[in-house]
């Protein structure tokens, strides 16, 4: 067949093209293109999880396999499962994020909304200033600010660290350089037509990650995802704050620690564009409250005991030096609010991300983690409470849990009454990550393995007794990566339990509070890493999130990390931040009334 | 002679008071109380020095020797010689500082303007808040907040530097405590009812004087001079700014001097008054402008060469602690606005603390030293320039001379043909300090003992022929402190007359620009150590200081000081300040026309 005789393939929003025969299907030409679609069934057409939708082009007409999967809504928007597609003219494809595997998922990626530049806190003015003479005495600063009026900038004061440089760098750049203002305050001095740089950093207890943005073109230009090294110190953040609480210098060193990894995080962006990082002029910072006070180096003392106070919940700009990081010596970190001990600025960055403070619908937006944080926006009013959901999802306290990482199994699925799984970067099973779990569990009980109260039914293939209890084979120790077989037990299906109503009851009793049934909620936004890969079919069938029509549900990645984007970028949506915290009732549940109750409820799967 | 028929004699400003007989001189008096009133003839009413004023009481009839030594004006303002009144009634005696003797007259004195504490830019808050609770989890620094609203106050931010610690403290407080704010900041947490402190300090190339003031009844609490540490890296500031842009780390050697003596000194004023240093919420620091910028690290090299550029002339706030000083966490340090490179706050302060920017007459006001910085109040506009006129008066360049310390000559009088001296603590002399070498070279002038180009009449006595040229013999080997005679040299003349020529020619091209004559001038005011103590007569005399009336000079000690512990409590005045500096007309003298020969043309005596 000759090259003109194929049919491209354009996979969107990754931005790939492929040419492919017209007897290949869609997800053939996804795997030649290099996209990791899921397939537990390998093509076959037996699991569903591979749906794609049809931007434009003619392909195959529906198949039975397909009617069978897909929802009436699902058809009417031209959904198609990609094993099942087949080309007849040229395609475009839009690959929604559920259909990845992790690896090609990047936990950075969140939803766009990026702003304007103009309402930047920072404005740069390129200058060409006269030397000074003994008839124009006028000092450095006052020369500079006077050139800046000219150019239409009010410049009142001079950051002091810059002023330590600010003579010899002028005259360094023969007084023709770039004055980089952050509103009134002159913050850095750059050469001539530098780029101005920010980074937006998304500190959670357990991964950072970081985007280094061009100010002025508002365009993300590298991103980057590492691990919190303060995990040695704890892997959540109340061992951490007893470590450092504990320990000589604890905070110190945990502070330390979180500077040193950014400090190399900043140096590898900067070196993968080119750029120097003593251009980038301003941080946003956003963390949960303990990681927010463990980043400043403040007392979590009384973060970390009942009632759980934090030492600040205002936004607060922080000299970067001060806190050791090496970007221009003038560059402040800004952390955006914190609500309470438990809702951190992240959250906070989530809800600006998802737009919550300016829509008028009946909202409902969580973050799944060791700890849950939700919102539900009703009429103005925002309910938001915090819940102890523990770290089953992020793999601990499972037998075989693991990290979201190569060769974790990230989805699974009940077909022909086997367990087909399937594993970040296919390859061998080793563990099971937060989605798999969840699969596994929700899989488990849709196919009567497991009963409402997570006990196995001892008759079904594949459960068999185990030290204590039962449990139930995933995979062989032959087909495993590891040397044993990769199980689930009644104890791991009993940490997803605590966790899943933990996150139901919040839900619960923000829609209690509100005086709302869930059926009221118009969207229901998902946030996160785990919440972005969650089947939510899954945690509907579980019964941790609440059974309403699915197209509800929106999974928005890392809207953290782009709501920290946004508030680089727009010094409107930092006053948009202010008030929208003032507008936060902050419920603490466990001295809510009938928690106890609630939550046991919410026992049941 | 009964306790109950002696008179009491009360001596003002210094506030002493002794019983003495009524054929006991007011001199007699002073000695007893332990006064140090110049009286170089040691009583005999032979050289006029020994003026006091009359405030209150009866005393003998003026005699003939006063009337010959008084002027009109002084005798009609009660003026007496103290070794010629003797007490007819108790009386109440005002002892001028120029008729006390050095170690008595504080370089720390200066004039008093001490502001409403109501003004001042610290405001503190006794706060008493209840405990945080599961149902009122307020952040730390939101009940703080809102307490001091409560109290109202409004604190919008909290200083970086307070919340490192500021979780602690209150707890360990037990939430009763005080808060003391810097304008809407919250800068410092302290022990309820803790005196709340400001520290002035008048930061001299040489010498350094220190306020440790209440900020809240607007009193000085104690004070302390010192020497500056960077003398040893260079008497001037030019020498210390070729060090430290030679030396590695000079800058930061430099700062770190400073920075190591006034913490000592703060420890010593704290110590001295029983407080704590972390009392202090705020500091005002005056300083020449090169000062300045060793203080704060600041580049020097272009202050260094021509056209003497200072990084910065604005007012600046500066953390304390990233200085390094060891007050509050959260002090900031204000340093009030430069003029130039060679006019730095010092000088600003001076002309606040004499009320020049509030007066309408036409005032001159000078601060002598290594460079002498001179202004003119004229209709509104100041005019300002800095005079180099070198270290004559500080003592060095001079053969015999030596600092303002004890046994240096500091005044002189031909009496009957002798020069007769005073030196500082009566003790035997070891050299002249500058306000006695104006003395000699005016004594040596108005006898004729030396031409108006300052060379001797070889035929006086006491003169005799040096190793090059002349000198004029002082104090023998055998009445000196050392193993030599102390005399006065043709080259010590010549310095004098550098020194006095250039700060004439400042004078004279400030009235030029002005439009202005020396009769204009309403008052003439000249601050500082050394312009405490001169005789104003001799630097008439020799031509230095215009040929006005005597009443139009004032003599105001450290105006600097006072300008600074001014600063330090009146808000408004920062204001003022920026105001003042706005109206200042600096002129380059060394870019004048006419300089040079306005120069020369001041060299005769």
């Amino acid at each position: 067949m000759r090259q003109s005789d194929l049919l491209q393939i354009d996979f969107e929003p990754i931005g790939k093209r492929i040419r492919i025969n017209s007897n290949q299907s869609v997800l053939e030409a996804a795997q030649m293109a290099g996209i990791q679609i899921t397939a537990l069934c390998g093509g076959n057409g037996t699991c569903g999880a591979c749906k794609i939708r049809l931007m434009s082009g003619t392909s195959s007409p529906l198949s039975d396999t397909e009617k069978k999967f897909l929802s009436e809504k699902e058809i009417k928007e031209n959904y198609r499962l990609a094993c099942k597609a087949f080309p007849k003219s040229d395609l475009k494809i839009f690959v929604p994020p559920e259909s990845l595997s992790t690896s090609q998922r990047l936990q950075l990626e969140g939803i766009k909304n990026i702003s304007d530049s103009s309402d930047c806190i920072i404005q740069r003015t390129d200058l060409c200033l006269s030397q000074p003479t003994l008839s124009d005495p006028r000092s450095d600063l006052t020369r500079i600010k006077e050139g800046l009026s000219e150019n239409g900038h009010l410049c009142t004061r001079c950051n002091y660290n810059i002023l330590e440089s600010l003579s010899d760098s002028v005259r360094r750049f023969n007084w023709k350089f770039c004055a980089v203002q952050r509103e009134d305050e002159l913050v850095a001095v750059l050469p001539s037509k530098s780029r101005i740089l920010g980074l937006a950093i998304d500190i959670g207890s357990t991964k950072i990650a970081a985007y280094l943005v061009d100010l002025e073109i508002s365009a993300v230009l590298s991103k980057k995802g590492i691990t919190n090294p303060q995990i040695s110190y704890g892997e959540d953040v109340v061992t951490r704050i007893a470590y450092a609480d504990s320990h000589p210098h604890g905070r110190e060193i945990l502070q330390e620690k979180l500077i040193t990894a950014l400090n190399n995080l900043i140096r590898e962006l900067c070196t993968e564009v080119g750029e120097n990082s003593e251009q980038i002029v301003e941080i946003v910072a956003v963390c949960n409250t303990a990681i927010h006070h463990f980043f400043l180096n403040l007392p979590v003392r009384q973060l970390g005991v009942m009632p759980f106070i934090p030492a600040i919940t205002d936004s607060i700009n922080v000299p970067a030096g001060k806190l050791g990081l090496n970007v221009a010596p003038g560059a402040y970190v800004y952390l955006p609010n914190n609500v309470a001990g438990y809702i951190g600025a992240d959250h906070i960055a989530m809800l600006l991300a998802t737009g919550i403070h300016k829509l008028s619908k009946t909202e409902m937006a969580l973050d799944i983690g060791t700890n849950t944080e939700i919102s539900l926006s009703h009429k103005g009013k925002i309910y938001s409470c915090s819940c102890a959901s523990g770290p089953a999802f992020e793999g601990a306290h499972i037998q075989n849990g693991m990290r979201a990482s190569t060769g974790a199994i990230e989805k699974a699925q009940m077909i022909d009454g086997e367990m087909k799984v399937q594993t970040i970067d296919q390859e061998k099973a080793i563990g099971i990550c937060g989605s798999g779990i969840l699969d596994i569990v929700g899989s488990l009980r849709a196919s009567g393995v497991i009963n409402e109260r997570g006990n196995f039914n001892r008759q079904v293939k594949n459960v068999r007794p185990a030290e204590k209890n039962y449990e139930f084979v995933l995979v062989n120790k032959e087909d495993s990566g590891t040397d044993r077989d990769i199980t689930v037990t009644r104890f791991d299906i009993n940490e997803i339990i605590l966790a899943k109503s933990a996150i139901r009851t919040g839900i619960d009793i923000l829609l209690k509070e509100a005086n709302l049934q869930p059926s009221d909620i118009e969207e229901f936004i998902v946030a996160g890493a785990f919440g972005t890969y969650l089947s939510v079919e899954n945690a509907i069938r579980i019964g941790m999130f609440p059974n309403i029509p699915i197209e509800r549900y929106r999974q928005v990645g890392n809207a953290a990390g782009t709501g920290a984007i946004d508030l680089l970028l727009s010094k409107s949506l930092r006053t948009e931040c202010d008030k929208l915290c003032k507008r936060i009732n902050y419920i603490e549940l466990t001295s809510y009334p009938d928690f106890r109750q609630i939550l046991v409820d919410n026992m049941r799967l």
